[in-house]
């Protein structure tokens, strides 16, 4: 008789769409470099294009899995003014598609028309260093990537280069290979790199919501009842 | 014969109110202290309430100053799951207050309930100095405090002993008295407060409309022509 496993899902949803959006807006007008200057006395007279960013009014989104979390955040980032959403992805294609207007493209596609590309798919054998140089070269100089999904569907050296070479504008990572990343890391080294340590779900409330569906798991599996979450393999 | 003056009016709304929910996103969300744990080696093993922030899902929201940049705001917040919003001020009622359901309240109520309060309002007599020791004190211990608009409406003193008491759980400022802020400012000393060089309506698509409009404010009047945006006293 095999161990059963519970789990919990769809409780991260709002807090992780919501992160990926403050880590997209967080790159894209340079909050950490801008905070930063404040402190190191960088901060003087006004000049007209000083720590300026790239907005998303008008631009195009594209997104990377609009599963249950990409579609949260299409539908956080629409009232900032994004003029076009494109998504790519294997899954069933959703019917909020429709709510934003946003077009089913190839990867390729996605990765040379968008202003921001964020990733929001499962880690597979399919999307497994999906972001390579390939991808990064067809990008925009002036384009954002953010990833908020898995850090293998990155390839690191290759988002390393293109950072360092201008090839793209900036990027911003909630996770990596390895987690935690070595503090020597070369992409800690970049500027225009914000990495945060894989707080998608970091909030009290649905840290609340996970430990309680836990506990009722829990209590389920011991008494032998059906489990309100349980993983079937 | 007087110097005629032009100014560039309207066009900053979208980059401050994205600038606004950025910072106010990044202050509960805790952005700034979480790169620096993946820099500074503080990001080791999960732990279930690490680095862990308040979420707009369920919260209430009070906006002070409902005018353009603030409705703007509020647009953008909505979709984050905001479960009210309040708002003060001493313009107009705005029509849209209905489209996000927005109540208007007293100052001192919306401080007590807000979760996030967003200070969006024009620096006057009347609000010089209004979000201090009393404003802090009717604060919840969990809510977070976001200035964009002035940095004179707030008592920077008395920001700095609700957050240095734990009387509020944090702030965010784009906005200080004097700008820039002297590098030994107390405020830059804490790690609940996140500070930024007044960069709501830096972003490059922004900066260059202000540009071309001045632009055409000046050519109108070397013409002796009636000028796009002319300041009338």
């Amino acid at each position: 008789r095999g161990i059963r496993v519970g789990y919990t899902p769809d409780v991260l949803t709002d807090a992780t769409a919501e992160l990926s959006v403050a880590l997209l807006l967080s790159v894209c007008r340079r909050l950490p470099e801008a905070a930063e200057q404040v402190k190191s006395g960088g901060w003087t007279t006004w000049k007209p294009l000083w720590m300026c960013g790239y907005g998303l009014s008008d631009s195009t989104v594209g997104i990377i899995g609009l599963g249950r979390i990409g579609q949260a955040v299409a539908r956080r980032l629409k009232p900032f003014g994004v003029r076009k959403f494109l998504y790519t992805g294997s899954g069933p294609k959703p019917e909020s598609a429709a709510e934003f207007g946003a077009e089913f493209v190839p990867l390729t596609r996605l990765a040379e028309e968008s202003d921001f590309v964020v990733v929001t798919c499962a880690l597979t054998p399919a999307t497994q260093g999906m972001c390579n140089k390939d991808f990064f070269s067809r990008m925009k100089k002036t384009s954002v990537f953010v990833n908020t999904s898995r850090g293998a569907v990155v390839n690191q050296e290759d988002l390393y280069d293109a950072l360092a070479n201008g090839q793209i504008a900036a990027a911003g990572l909630d996770v990596t290979t390895p987690e935690p990343l070595p503090t020597d890391h070369p992409l800690l080294s970049l500027k225009n790199c914000v990495i945060l340590p894989h707080i998608g779900s970091a909030t009290y409330a649905t840290r609340s919501t996970m430990a309680v569906l836990a506990a009722n798991n829990l209590l389920a599996g011991l008494r032998g009842e059906p489990m309100p979450h349980e993983l079937k393999l």
